[in-house]
Formats: C-alpha cells, structure tokens, sequence
C-alpha cells in the first residue's frame, strides 16, 4: 500500500507518519511506501521498513496534484492547510491554499479515471461552525463559518461529499478538535493559548491567558488526532453513506477545568506560572468559537478518544512529549 | 442606480427585467440603468423608462466578469446557472459556471476596491439539502447536497457569506422554492413534472406524471420570486447579520393537493389531461427533496409569498401567463 501525507511537516502530519513507521502497516494492509509531502521539506525518518519520499513544494500549483498522485497512492491524508489567523489576514493565500489546492487535488484524481479511487481523508476544522449555536452542537447543525479559514474547510467538505458521491474517490471530512496539547512553538492559531497555558508551565516557563476561566471549548489530544486519521483512513465508508463530513469526538472544558486539571496533575506551583492578561482581540474571537459538541454519529462510526478526562490530556502530553518528566 | 441582471433569459431573469422595466426603480432608488446579461442575448424590451443593454456572453470566460461590473452596477441579481439536471450531466459545465463562473464575479467585485460594494443578490436553492431530512426543514439545518448542482449552490453561499462578512460586497442568498407553475417549456430540471402536469392541461395538452400523488415538494409563484428578489435588493442587510444564506418562504404540497387545486380552479375535465406514467428515475431522484420548511427567519425579514393556496398558485398562471383564460 502506498499512503500519501500532505502537510506532513505539520504537527499532526508528523506524528501521522511516526505512527505509519512504527505500525508499518494501516489496518490489515501492509505500507510498502510512503510520500511526505509539505511546502517545507519533512523531515525523512533515518531508518523505516518500507521506501520513504520526502517531497518539498507548493502544492496548488498547477501541475503539482498530478504529479503528487503520479504514483498512484492508495489513502491521501490530506492535511495541507493555512492555519485560521493566516487565513483571515492574507485572504489570497488561504483561498489559494486551502480551496484552490484542494480542489486541484480533488481534480487531479478525478482525472486519472480508469477505475483509479483512492481512500481520501481530508482534515476540516470545527470553524465550519459560527456562533450562535446551542450550548452542544449536534450532528445535523448547519455551517456558517465565521472566518474564511472554516469557510474554505467547509467547501472543502462539500467537494469531497460530491467528488465521493460520484465515484471519483472515496473520501472523509473528519472535523478536528482544537489539539491539545499542542507540542512545539505556538502556530498562528488564534487557539494557541489553550495549549500554551499547559505546555509552557510544564516546561517551566510563563504562560498568558488571554481571555477568562469560564470560556468553553473542545479539545482532543494530538494521539487522539492520529487515531481518528488512522480510523478514516481504513474504515467502511459505505457505513457512512453520502455524508461524508465528521466531527469528531473530544472534551469540552473551560480554562478554569484545564487549570484544575493542571493542578491536580502537576501541582499548584506549575499552574501558577499562567499570568492572566486578557487580550480583546482574542477573547472577540474565541467568542464566536464552539463550545461542546454531541458528536454521536463519529462515536457510532467507531471515533474514539484515547483520553477520558482532561487529566489524561495533560498525563498524555507529559508522556508523549516530555518523556514522563515536567519542571515542578 | 445600475442594475445588473446575470441570466436575464432564464424565466426567473425576464420576469425580474419585466418588472424592473415596469417599476422604473428599486426600493426607492430611481432605476437609470439596467445590464441583462445572458449565455444567448437577452430580449431587449421594446422601449424602456432608462438605458437597458443586452449583453451575450459566457461569464465564467476569464475577463467576461470584470467587463460586467466595468460599469459599476449598485445591484447585482446573479441568477445564471447550469441547472440540477444538466449540471449532474455535465460535471465540468456545472462546476465551470456554477462554482468557477459564481466566484469569477465575487473577486471581480472584491478585486475593484475603492469603496466599491455593491448589492449582490445571489438565487441559491433548495437542492443544498439532501435526504433524509425533518419532514419540515428548519432554518438551522445543515446542507448535505446529493448533486453536483445543490453542492455548487452551497459553495456559492459560503463563498458570498465570506465575502460579504468580509466587507467587499452586500450580498444575500435567497434559495428559491421550485418555481411553480414554470411557464414556456420544459428545461433539463428534474422538477419540470411540477409545473408540466399543470400548466399543460391548462393549455389543452396531455401531461406526464411520472410519480405518486402523495409526493410533497415546497413551492412558489414566479411572481413571489420576483418579490424575493426585489426585496432582497433593497432589504436592510445589517438586520441579516453574518448568515446570508435564506430559504425562501413557499407552500408545502403533494401533488394530489395540487391536482386536486386544478380541478377547483379549473374543472374535472382539465385535470383529466393529467396521464400517470411512473418513472423510476424520476422517482428517484424526487425521493431524495425536501417536502416542507419553516423558513422562520426569512419571514421575519420581510420575505411573503403572493400566493397563500395552491389555487392562488394555478389563478396566478391563469392571470399573469394565460390572460386569464384557460382551455377548459
């Protein structure tokens, strides 16, 4: 099987492909080869069981899908993206990215014909959704994306629905969570505090919370993240019929419940490196964001989160990340 | 004031032309200029209260969208489409005019700048829901299209909410009902049987009904359209808010309801013209529409239907198509 990452170079598209080199296989089938793709070079593995491309480019260029599915990958994860604040202030960019590139890609496999129908997992985004919406936003609630990062993954969504609704591939919209804790330096993303708040004070260091305790939202960790990937990756899409987009289970919290949680797992002293700055840029954003969602249908397709409790989010990033280890 | 009209010839853009001619303004603005623009050259009226142009020309040509709004139009009524039938058909015609000719005109507009931001009046439509769906869809519903056709309407929805939010345009969505009773000739829809089975008896023709009586479908005259239009171009768009997307009011009825309406109307021996020849495809294809909406919101913003029956439906054909007489 040959499996294709693109925006492999990400966080998320990163640890997909350590998972893909440590199983060596997705489901039942064995990988025999696997292209990373990123606008920035991934970085190669120094030693994998299977042949392993790192391929660097922009790939909404055109010529450059066909030249991405030339070797006919099996499963696309597809996880190019500009991220929602980059989005928003270069307005170019991100339709360019985010639409046109998906749309090439989405074309250049229709275009193979000839029986070609690859298994297509496209990472979207909770952004589809804009305020207002009921405290828990259930599976049929519409899209009114309040940012053109959520709604370029929105028409995303709808392409892929209807490119698979065809025949032209089997593809799945799988809804994320906002990460976390999100490893590394913060992206971006107006959502950044809510893993920077943990991540830093782990590390030792200061952490802003820009907006209040009481503000609500949805998490998973990024273990959860690959665990969905690999889920759509090999599932039966027949069981999901023609809607194709997820979203997928995670925890609701509030800030307040995170920084509980931070204390009851790492004490006291590290919770108290968050300094609270609140920022009205950011908390104008966050408001609009979703709060909770129901997530039954993913549930019922078999999506699972590996954490339970928000406790578990900070225990998986201690051992995940830190290697057991935090600065008390 | 310029008014742009994009699918002048179609028979929503004539009757909208008509009025507009006859009117010689919109809301309250004095009306000095009108561009019909269309695939085949629009009909140009006899004489006119204002300067009136046709213009014939495929707008999703690379330039052809700049060349339209060149003359600065304060209104736009974007009605051109490939429709539902043509554009499952046709895969690159339906995507090239409905989702690449749709977002030609939004960047042509976006990209003149300098204050510019014109009124965009876009005609969406029902066909953005797809089965299963509530036996009355409620404004909060989400969009899971089973066509190419509906998938491009919502695209272009999302595409104008950005937009819009984004400050280069004033635009709305206003997603018709089917349009009943549909005078000229049939078109490549699949909902033509709708107004077939009325508008020939009428005329002293045998019709097809290619379905069962208790088929439920959501309609509404040419004149409530032409209504929804002009007041979508003239309506306070700040009462909108962020969600440019409406379905547009309508009456809900099976078509029992209507024959029964004809007879009422129109006698016995009119509605004996009707001949019952199920068709599978047709069938199918139907199984999958919406029966019902409460289409709340846009009611509350002003939007009324003519009609409060389905007789009102047939005497409104009889009057405005038929000059009041029909064949008995």
């Amino acid at each position: 099987m040959h499996v294709l990452v693109l925006g492999a170079a990400g966080m998320v598209g990163r640890k997909l492909c350590e998972r893909l080199l440590r199983d060596g296989h997705l489901g039942k089938a064995e990988i025999t080869r696997l292209t990373m793709h990123d606008v920035v070079a991934p970085k190669r593995p120094e030693k994998a069981p299977f042949q392993v491309e790192a391929v660097a480019g922009d790939f909404a260029l055109p010529g450059a899908a066909e030249k991405l599915i030339a070797g006919r990958p099996d499963v696309i994860f597809h996880l190019a993206a500009i991220v929602s604040g980059e989005a928003e202030l270069d307005f170019d960019k991100g339709y360019r990215i985010n639409l046109d590139g998906t749309r090439m890609l989405l074309d250049a496999i229709r275009l193979v014909g000839g029986g070609y129908k690859p298994r297509l997992v496209f990472t979207s985004s909770i952004a589809v959704f804009g305020a207002p919406f009921p405290e828990k936003i259930g599976d049929e609630f519409f899209n009114t994306p309040l940012l053109s990062y959520g709604t370029q993954k929105a028409i995303g969504e709808l392409l892929l629905s209807d490119y698979s609704r065809r025949g032209f591939m089997d593809g799945i919209s799988i809804r994320l969570p906002t990460i976390c804790i999100r490893p590394g330096l913060p992206n971006k993303a107006a959502s950044g505090f809510f893993s920077n708040i943990l991540r830093e004070p782990l590390a030792g260091k200061a952490a802003i919370l820009p907006v209040s305790e009481d503000v609500r939202h949805w998490h998973a960790t990024p273990r959860s993240a690959v665990g969905f990937l690999l889920h759509a990756g090999t599932m039966d899409l027949a069981r999901v019929g023609p809607r194709r987009a997820l979203t997928m289970p995670g925890l609701s919290a509030t800030v307040g419940e995170q920084i509980a949680a931070l204390k009851r797992v790492a004490g006291e002293n590290v919770a108290s490196r968050i300094k609270r700055e609140p920022d009205p840029f950011i908390v104008g954003i966050v408001d609009g964001w979703p709060r909770d969602f129901e997530a039954k249908r993913a549930r019922a397709l078999g999506f699972t989160t590996v954490e339970k409790t928000f406790d578990d989010i900070i225990r998986i990033h201690i051992e995940d990340e830190l290697g057991g280890r935090f600065v008390a």
